[in-house]
């Protein structure tokens, strides 16, 4: 059976985040419902990471497995054609079988939107988190330079996690300005759970001069995530893409 | 009683409009029921204009008359105290019983947004239009510069409008371009019914080379809503501002 591999972009303000749960409105299940619908297949929707609730993508990566005689190249449009509107498929090919979206990525990049608001807040309250107080952009990118690199990030990791390892390297990071939106541009080799959030949670401490710039390295070393900031919002953020 | 103007934005996605109906809802409704629970009041609230289903406002103007002891300059706060977050005011202050925010407005502007996309469509889905086809900017401008001024806009607006003049004076009419989007930014001293949507839906036309620019000053001419193009779809115009 060819493997399929699609790029999708999703609003996931009306989801229950990516991964299939009983009883509850999730991205994995809505696609896997329509690639049903097309080919009567009842298939497993791999992804490159499971999204929160109201966690946006960008560009996600899917795979799965189907015998239907839909070329590979059309997969997209055939599926876009019974998704609903806040879920669609930019593109698709064929796969070879040892391909898997999440164990062969090499890194992700999220984005994490800001939006500093005079008017408009309406029109992006599911797609930026507001912040009324003014940020210093700058002392928010001197914490951005000292979370680059390989490091233990254990205290940007949400307790309860389950995973062999806390470190992993972050390959960029860095606070960009683009009109009325400030955005974090975050690439790592993997992310901790809450990763992303929770980094923002504490850069925007140091951009509302709660806590100094520097501090972001002790918070690294503390192991201690009682120290690091809050849990920005779910619905800032963006998984922008995955290299492989 | 004091009146007290305010002018307010709002995400028309989940709203029949503005104007207040039986059994459906609305902005108008809306804004009542919030300032009877703060005030006990019933009051009713006027605005410069009414917005269709799925029409947006980033500055909606309205005024209403109340007895309540709220300063005029704290009232936008604590009505945005109760309203939804897809309707905020931005500012309130207090007016002359001659003020009507609709029989009072020298112009208004409204902006129609189109996205090209490449991407991204989930998430303007219900704040722009999506338009595939390459658009012919300098094509659709020339048009634009034949819609300024004093004419009969009875091609452009919806039937069954019981409207006394059709002449309106348009003193703003151009296309820009703002990274994926275009948009119409359109200024008349008023509007008649669809007015906007006509006009864009028309202005699409040209910039598909479906028609010539120049047969724009024709269907002016021709007054005949059968010779303008279609009704371009409320989601992506807002009411942008009023002048008086």
């Amino acid at each position: 059976m060819p493997r399929i591999k699609m790029i999708i972009e999703y609003d996931g303000s009306n989801y229950h985040g990516f991964q299939r749960q009983d009883n509850a409105h999730t991205i994995q299940a809505e696609l896997e419902k329509q690639i049903h619908t097309l080919t009567g297949e009842d298939i497993t929707v791999r992804s490159a990471g499971r999204t929160d609730a109201g966690v946006h993508a960008r560009g996600q990566v899917i795979a799965f497995d189907t015998a239907a005689t839909i070329p590979a190249d059309r997969w997209f449009q055939a599926l876009n054609s019974l998704l609903p509107p806040d879920i669609r498929a930019l593109n698709s090919c064929e796969v070879n079988h040892s391909f898997h979206p999440q164990y062969q990525a090499v890194s992700k990049r999220y984005l994490y939107y800001l939006y500093r608001p005079r008017w408009g807040v309406v029109f992006y309250r599911h797609y930026a988190y507001s912040v009324r107080e003014p940020l210093d952009i700058a002392a928010m990118n001197h914490s951005c330079r000292l979370i680059k690199g390989v490091h233990n990030f254990k205290a940007f990791c949400a307790s309860g996690s389950s995973v062999k390892t806390f470190e992993r390297e972050v390959l960029h990071c860095e606070i960009k300005e683009s009109g009325p939106f400030a955005y974090l541009d975050i690439e790592a080799n993997g992310f901790l759970y809450n990763m992303v959030r929770i980094i923002m949670g504490t850069l925007l401490l140091v951009g509302c001069y709660r806590i100094p710039a520097v501090d972001v390295a002790k918070i690294i070393q503390s192991r201690d995530r009682t120290i690091a900031g809050p849990t920005a919002p779910a619905h800032g953020l963006y998984l922008h893409s995955v290299r492989y």
